[in-house]
């Protein structure tokens, strides 16, 4: 079973994309996947998702939680750490670390040879509690060939990776290890609290030692310095005998400006510990591995024929469950998920363009919730769009948890002189605010949740429009409104006019609007007058901007549809050419002086993105004319470039050239193998954007499915070493199980579904009645 | 009598600056002050106005002629030349090179000290005949303490300074030493071809030489090595005896493609000599000063009570009657001059902007000429239009013999890569068109000679306007016109949006074009109809954009003109900091990642440079509180800086704030003190616009004068040091002195004046009748 996730021996060059392959999360809380071992210089970190800070004149990034997960072992007066290893006083003959991704479990094993003789076997599981977004379980079992002395030492570390940190100022700790030094069942507790809001953080932890030898309580030294809080028990143990024990971590933040004595996330993280000691481990466990038997229900994709694709299909999903906000409308998936601190865990388009869909199609809940965020952070947006002297809402590129954003005007260093250098990633990727709206209207059209355009989605779109009407310019000589001075997906050109991509989002916007103020009006006509009273722009303004927008269209000629206005002017330069131009690897190839802004090589899909959401207003041969006068041009210096070719590529009925960019896609967090500096910026992490492409790819590209809220259809374009793909859908009336062949679509309606289903294959329109199952010969 | 420039002593660190500081010319050839011995490593050059070559990828620029002035002396075995001073061979114990601007004649003088111990005097003087444009006059006389031996190696040099060439192919001479050594008497020609469009050149030279001892022509030797042609004299002379010869240069260039054996290049430079040589050196300088005279009495400008600023101010209008095109109108006046090839010698705004006011009102001939250029070139501010998708007639910013942009994208070299560096001098400094305009515009108000307008110069307007209103946006949200993505006179700050100059600009334009084409309706209505058929933009497009354009007005509560959208955000650094952020001294504070490009640092007065120019429109407290925000701010990185800076504090009544600004400007080419390197670009030379800019400073400025068209103004304010200033002026009735002194102003009419002129001062308006002299306590 295509499940496990896992490496054997240990590379300490390893030691920082491990962490992130081997995260585990519960989309309140990211674990990295590093050992129990590791501290700050290995990048531990316990990521809480919508919590910010900021230090100094630094970027606001998320907060980093104390590492309640950490335990060093010693035997005989060895330290059993794979660290060690490299030193030579002990030898690590067995090293593997696993993840299960049915149940996002984080497992390793590590056996040590020690200069007496030793082997000593330490296993260790850990898991975030679907069930508990404080939660974390760690269990531990050793066992030695010889009889020894064991001395664990267990507790809070407060030293953790920080990019742009330390944010946890005056570490704090209820227990005093000179009054209290044998409090052994108590659970410790380690509080800081953030610099800019002083909001607490608490990381507690409690030991369960029942696996251990009896009396152990008498043998445990309570110890607080520096940093950190711990508990250190020294043990004579027996050959050959397993000893094990549990440990509860519990992370919790607590509300701004909290200075309580006893803060209010001390007593949660507590009240959340004792939870988890009355129930115990077992109870936990299921619990737990409920909710993940339900997400994967309703998720999984069962490739036959293909293992690898298989599994990192797979292990894509699992990236994107351990991060999906089930539980709150008002935090999102950040760029880099809750692998760390990276692009200042910031919320970007990846959400709406390339997550969106994974849960629009399979946990329309967790849709909701992404979409709410934008809403809650629609002021963030007003600010933004003020303070640039436009109307309405300009949606931040880098949004945290207020939508303000978090994006600065110098966001890459210049390798050459170390300066700071201009970016306009802030000022000029408008079509953010049209990736909002859309994908706000996405949501609605695909459940029919009007709740969401009533709840403030409505206004948010009409914000957007207000935002992109007030940006917009006519030309009076060419007759028609253009935006100009934009960035659209390739960063590498800055500052252009008319990006097809962004014209068309923008024009997208401007009639999503109309319909739903027209819906509005019906449904909530004093929110209908509120939002227009006062304004000079009116409906009427927005549908004469739609009809006179510019998008710029496919060549007669060549069919090709140029990005931006001049992008033919460019130098039209070999990809290899220019990156033998490079002088230093990590050069910034956009900005002012970068080697790619002259020419026509662009960071990732762009105008064939348009063509992916507009699919059905191009003829084939025009997206093939595109895609094969853009990829050889294209970097794909992007994580969210390779599926979008994958998805075009599938589209024009080439599922084969669409593979290699599919697998890029869905290997990216297994391989490691992406971009990890931009200047002198690390920009390393996971990359639920890809996990969310190489989902599009499969189901959208190959298996070729698309919903309007009304009809499903599907357009199947399987790769050559694909016998079938299994995949189960939510539609408004309930939940699909879709199989498509190479010679047949089965497709299974489950039982409890509200009503008949219509799926259209080619010329053939299925109707799926609740309980059924129909198929069709291809 | 100040009107001699002079250096004592040989510093070879000066050899390139006293190039540029002893030019000599005459608007059709203009000649480096090099020393006779000097060869291409000093950077000899003989620049013919107007022809221009590409050799290879590399850049356009002018074509230096073979130097016909080189003379290598030996005194019995020793060089007598500064260059082997340095060496120990010879010494020089006197040497002065000096520049007598009353008659543009350059002379040298040099002691040597042989080893024998011989005293050799060296002089030369040589002048470009002002009566013919292809003659060149250098006359030397040498003298000995000792009898001795004197060989004279006198010829043509083809091996001349050139950045981007040599431009010269196959240089070919129609003398043959083999058959013809003893041809003393002979002229002797070297004829290259340029490399692009296969131009012929010919530098001929003859040598007379009657004060040398008789029989000389038995020892002349005649040689052809290289790249060079010369004559070898060989002569033993008395001690205390002056030796005399002249030496008759002439330099013609002949048509396009003219590959005949004998070509028209040779023929007309050969006439020429022949004609010097008839005439003789005492009639043809005779005829040369006479012109000389007329221009001084045209222009010349008597300061008293300032040595100083009478020299610098007399040298500065030296420096612009030497390079005044006064007898073509197909060629104006490069940025540098003709100092060399550097900046492409292409011509710029500066011509409009800062040297046609002192033709204007000393010459206005040239001042039509430059105009004209304007007319000749339009077709290629058409083709350069199209080029980028507008309408009309967008100018170069680098504009050669075609008006097609000389101006590269990547203009300069990043010092840290070494790569070039996009810039946008080309395609974003549209205030081009508008100078162009606004300049043919200013030369038929002062002179009201509609022919220009008739002859070509309504349509450069009118199609000036035409580019605008193609590249112009309406703002439907602000309900204006605007004018996005430029570059203003501060380069500093490319791809801005309403600048505020610019803008200003463009709206004059636009109204000078309703104007001229009213104009033209009455005067031409057969043309006028033509420019308009088939056109879709109209009078009334162009009326309605000007009424509806938005020019940046002073902020209420400061006064202050932001410079474009947005200038204000930028960072307020003080300049010596932004200086001290400098890794290399030659980096580029502009471009993509210039350090000045972030900040409120400008390149050179923008808005203040208009604010002199519609100084009507804006109150002195407007003026003050702009010029105080934007000098500090001003790095003068540009010599057209300074001169605009004297402007603005002269008309607000601040005379010596002005002063210093005045002085920089008009002793810029006499002290050098310039920036020399852009990146790795050289861009030392003359300075024609500072030039220009000194005689705006002391007449339009210091006396504030202004004349319309139908009368004259006066508003002195002279600086401390100045008891009165006297200047010839040539308003439309014809010729006037005046002189403004700290108590009275006096001015004399012409008695051939054709009517009355009007001057108002202050509330007085005086009426100057031919031949009449009025005068005013002030």
């Amino acid at each position: 079973m295509n499940w496990i996730v896992n490496e054997n021996g240990f590379d300490p060059q390893r030691i920082a994309m491990n962490g992130n392959k081997f995260m585990i999360g519960n989309g309140a809380l990211g674990v990295r996947g590093t050992l129990e071992e590791f501290g700050k210089e290995e990048l531990t970190a316990t990521i809480i998702a919508g919590l910010y800070d900021k230090v100094g004149n630094q970027w606001r990034e998320p907060v980093n939680a104390p590492n309640g997960l950490m335990t060093k072992l010693h035997w005989n007066g060895t330290a059993l750490s794979v660290l060690e290893a490299k030193s030579g006083k002990v030898e690590l003959p067995q090293h593997e670390q696993l993840l299960d991704i049915r149940h996002a479990v984080h497992r390793r094993k590590s056996v040590f040879s020690t200069t007496d003789g030793a082997q000593v076997t330490v296993s260790s599981e850990r898991w975030c509690s679907a069930a508990r977004p404080q939660l974390i379980v760690q269990r531990f079992t050793l066992q030695s060939s010889l009889d020894g002395e064991l001395v664990i030492n267990t507790g809070i570390d407060g030293e953790v990776w920080d990019i742009n940190g330390p944010h946890l100022e005056r570490l704090v700790s209820d227990v005093n290890p000179e009054t209290d030094s044998n409090r052994t069942t108590d659970i410790l507790t380690l509080t800081g609290w953030t610099h800019e809001l002083n909001v607490p953080v608490t990381t507690a932890a409690a030991l369960e030692g029942s696996g251990l030898p009896e009396g152990y309580e008498e043998q445990v030294e309570l110890q607080r310095e520096g940093h950190s809080i711990s508990r250190t028990i020294r043990l004579n143990i027996s050959a050959e005998t397993p000893y094990t024990w549990v440990k509860y971590v519990s992370v919790a933040a607590g509300a701004t400006g909290d200075r309580q004595v006893e803060p209010s996330s001390a007593q949660a993280a507590v009240s959340s510990i004792c939870e988890a000691q009355q129930l115990g481990y077992d109870r936990l466990y299921q619990e737990h591995a409920e909710q993940w038997e339900r997400k994967w229900s309703a998720s999984d994709i069962v490739i036959e024929g293909d293992e690898e694709a298989q599994l990192a299909l797979r292990y894509s999903m699992y990236q994107l469950h351990i991060i999906a906000p089930d539980r709150s409308e008002k935090v999102s998936i950040p760029a880099r998920g809750l692998s760390g601190q990276v692009y200042k865990g910031a919320v970007f388009w990846d959400t709406e363009m390339f997550m969106l869909p994974f849960f629009l199609y399979t946990r329309p809940e967790v849709a909701r919730n992404l979409m709410m965020y934008r809403v809650h952070t629609l002021d963030g947006a007003r600010r933004k769009a003020a303070e640039y002297g436009f109307e309405g809402a300009f949606y931040a590129w880098e949004s945290q948890e207020t939508g303000d954003d978090a994006c600065t005007l110098f966001n890459v260093n210049d390798v050459f002189t170390g300066r700071p250098m201009r970016t306009f990633f802030r000022d000029k990727q408008v079509h953010i605010s049209a990736d909002v709206a859309c994908g706000i209207w996405q949501y609605y059209v695909f459940t029919g949740d009007e709740s969401i355009l009533l709840d403030g989605g409505a206004e948010v779109v009409w914000e957007c429009a207000k935002f992109f009407y007030s940006y917009a310019y006519y030309n009076p000589f060419k007759q028609r409104y253009e935006i100009l001075d934009v960035t659209g997906p390739d960063e590498y050109h800055e500052r252009v006019g008319n990006n097809a991509f962004t014209n068309r989002m923008v024009k997208e916007t401007l009639r999503i609007a109309i319909d739903v103020m027209e819906l509005l009006h019906k449904q909530d006509s004093s929110k209908y007058d509120r939002l227009l009273t006062g304004s000079s722009i009116q409906p009427e303004h927005i549908w004469e901007m739609h009809d006179g927008l510019y998008v710029p269209q496919p060549d007669p000629a060549s069919g090709i549809i140029e990005q931006f206005d001049r992008y033919h002017t460019l130098e039209d330069v070999a990809l290899p050419e220019l990156k033998a131009r490079m002088l230093n690897p990590h050069e910034y190839l956009g900005g002012g002086n970068g080697l790619a802004t002259t020419t026509q090589i662009l960071k990732q899909a762009d105008v064939v993105l348009m063509l992916h959401l507009y699919k059905d207003e191009y003829a084939p041969a025009i997206k093939q004319a595109n895609w094969e006068f853009y990829e050889p041009r294209t970097e794909h210096g992007s994580s969210l470039s390779s599926c979008i070719y994958a998805l075009v590529a599938a589209d024009i009925g080439s599922p084969d050239w669409a593979y290699p960019y599919f697998l890029k896609t869905a290997t990216i967090d297994l391989t490691g193998e992406s971009k990890q500096y931009v200047g002198d910026l690390y920009i390393g992490g996971t990359h639920p954007a890809a996990n969310g492409g190489a989902w599009m790819a499969a189901v959208l590209g190959f298996a070729g499915l698309r919903y309007d809220g009304v009809k499903a259809s599907l357009k199947p374009a399987l790769p050559s070493a694909w016998h079938a793909v299994e995949f189960p859908v939510r539609l408004r009336e309930g939940g699909y199980r879709v199989r498509v062949g190479r010679e047949d679509i089965l497709i299974c309606a489950e039982a409890d579904n509200t009503g008949d289903a219509r799926f259209v294959i080619g010329e053939q329109e299925l109707v799926v009645a609740p309980g059924r199952q129909v198929s069709l010969s291809i």
